[in-house]
């Protein structure tokens, strides 16, 4: 019982760095996280973040992990209700909210630099496990003959990374950026199907 | 006579500045163009980059104007040869291919952050009328009913930018970048039609 305790106060300060990171994390950008940033954030020694954590890696790793599974929820729209292109148009809109959301978070684990470009970081493994969802409901359409679901999938991937990046750097060019997303995600989704 | 010449001279000059700032974004990225740094590079005094370029934004400004022009250049495929859907393949092919060559120009352009998020900036005109170029060649397809041709660019641009930047992010999740490029473009372009 006491060995039980203890962990659970452990995994306790844990969550609470964590969530002192991605405060850091969502007000300056992965670039403002560092161990040191951290510690003042959740008003530690800097030691107690580096006991957990390591480095600044560490953090983004963990932060990278944890975006990942908030991506999943956004994303996740269950599987009985609606047509397969009607599940899958909810779940990008999902997607847009999350990344509109929390864009640094977004920017972590998908611009330059995302700890997913590591093909031996466990943040890759829990990437492609989150694109297999997508893989998973672009599989429900109707694809035109030979082509593949996970290249489907990344082509949808494509269209929504494209108009929610473009909306967050301000540069689109057209006013209702919610219309234009989802006029994207359709003419895919119709182009993508026989 | 005397005048024309020295305006040249002082043109040649601030050509060779640009460039060395050019090289010193290619390098760093926007993050690492100052006055001094493009100064150091020139092997000029500093004062010499402020007298033309006044300070950061005011080189990255000018920097982004001639990011712009050569992804003008890059995308502009004539308009006498092909289907409207073979030339709008080609121009996104040479979209691809500035993205890849230059991703430091292409993020300084596109990225948040960029001059063109200003609407008082020149570099916003720009990226106007060379987002016109993709619309002249939207409309020449035959777009459903009631599509806009600037929503129907948008959706293209949307797509190749999405794919572009998750290449160069080295995140994909499909093997062959190229071939997921013409896939979401073609799936783009079918989508779109009628």
């Amino acid at each position: 019982m006491t060995v039980a305790r203890r962990r659970t106060a452990s995994e306790q300060v844990s969550a609470a760095l964590l969530s002192a990171a991605e405060t850091v994390l969502d007000r300056g950008g992965a670039g403002a996280v560092t161990v040191r940033s951290v510690a003042r954030e959740a008003g530690v020694a800097p030691m107690g973040v580096y006991n957990r954590f390591t480095n600044k890696d560490g953090l983004l790793a963990a932060l990278a992990l944890r975006a990942f599974d908030d991506l999943a929820a956004a994303i996740d729209v269950g599987s009985d209700t609606g047509s397969p292109a009607d599940r899958l148009r909810r779940a990008c809109q999902g997607y847009r909210r999350f990344a509109l959301a929390h864009p640094a978070r977004y920017a972590l684990i998908f611009a330059t630099g995302s700890p997913a470009s590591d093909p031996a970081s466990p943040v890759t493994t829990r990437g492609r496990e989150v694109f297999t969802i997508l893989v998973d409901m672009v599989a429900g359409l109707a694809l035109r003959a030979g082509l593949d679901p996970v290249d489907a999938a990344q082509a949808m991937w494509n269209g929504q990374h494209g108009a929610v990046t473009l909306e967050l750097a301000g540069v689109s060019q057209t006013s209702d950026a919610a219309a234009s997303f989802t006029e994207t995600i359709d003419a895919l989704i119709r182009g993508l199907q026989t």
